[in-house]
């Protein structure tokens, strides 16, 4: 089951080439995850409370096609794999209106404590996931 | 008349401080201007090709209260004054729950060409806004 | 005494209009900020593990003329004014190369403990600013 | 042969986890590309002007350690391999006081033209490279 969240272009999001900066989807895409998240009813400032952190272990990104200010984007989250302390996310980026592909990308999480210790995914996630 | 625009707070407009980051709230000012432009019937991609930008010329922002990460935040806009070649917003940055103020700015735009000239604003603007 | 700190202008502070996004001359403030308490022998890291932190409350930014890709500019910081629980810091972005001024804003620092209260600047920064 | 570029952590780098936010690295590794075509004597501006894009296709990163404010970073540019039409690159980006190894990535780098389309690396930057 695929996740969709809606990001517009805005102009802090573009650079000097009239196209979003490289760096700018990684942040498309954590609010995506954010929102993916919020779905199923978690919210990162609870986790955080609770001690349990998700952060990108890795990130791996295909830059297709440039988006440009004002575009409406769609940012997709899906899950390739779960794991005992992370999940393995398939992320696309795409036009809202043609559906062409921008960008896809393949990001490691990991769940660590607040010392940066490796930790379990929380069970209560893992339930919602696998529903 | 006032324009509202909904923000959700992310990770990346957080610091280390646990709150939004300071310059980050023009980022948000950013967007509800170019919606409310949106909404009277502009977007700055058709003005970017005729040549017509509108360019902040100055800002000033008050801090109120910090911003946390899930929240909901309104930022409006409202204009405070029309003139030939600009104009001059007031904006505000509410909690969506309790209204509670967290900024207000009062940001100065001036419309130049894209040699960098002063120009008079379209009419066409002109007249959306004085509708 | 005027501070000055070094900024270049990388792509990642463009947007599509081929200058440097108007927040991001608040980075370049900040920057300097911190370095110019460096140079007096504080860092940031210290004083948020004593629970000293130093936000800004209000600013007052005017935009003289664009900053480019590739840039060399100098962000200056100089005192205007010392209270007991803060600052008001003037800065001035320039070119190195012309020292063409760039933008200038008046900055108004609080300092405040991690609960946000309001709490006086503390002593030993008072006397190496007096210095 | 490696090329090195010393980067300062700042408050805009850092999230709510008091850490560098994972999007921040792809800044810094774009400073250090952008210094290191400097170093071989050539700059973006001036490829710019000229139609030529250097651009990013892919890019694979690995977080190992997080970063955090003040930390003093160095990060690497090294040619992994030189093709018709772009680069990959290694890059890392460690502690300067004791080059612990904070992430590593591998970019893709694409040269193509105003209008998009691919097109072969300028030959004064292949004869500087291979130098």
């Amino acid at each position: 089951m695929t996740f969709e969240w809606p990001v517009r272009v805005y102009i802090e999001d573009t650079d000097l080439g009239g196209i979003v900066y490289h760096a700018n989807y990684l942040n498309f895409m954590e609010r995506a995850r954010t929102e993916w998240l919020r779905n199923l009813g978690f919210n990162q400032t609870i986790f955080h409370q609770q001690g349990v952190l998700l952060v990108v272990r890795s990130l791996q990104i295909d830059y297709k096609t440039p988006a440009h200010l004002d575009d409406e984007l769609i940012v997709s989250v899906a899950i390739e794999h779960v794991r005992k302390v992370g999940l393995i996310l398939q992320q696309q980026v795409v036009h809202k209106l043609d559906q062409q592909l921008l960008a896809t990308a393949k990001v490691e999480i990991t769940c660590i404590n607040l010392a940066g210790a490796v930790q379990p995914l929380p069970s209560s996630l893992l339930t919602a996931i696998n529903h």
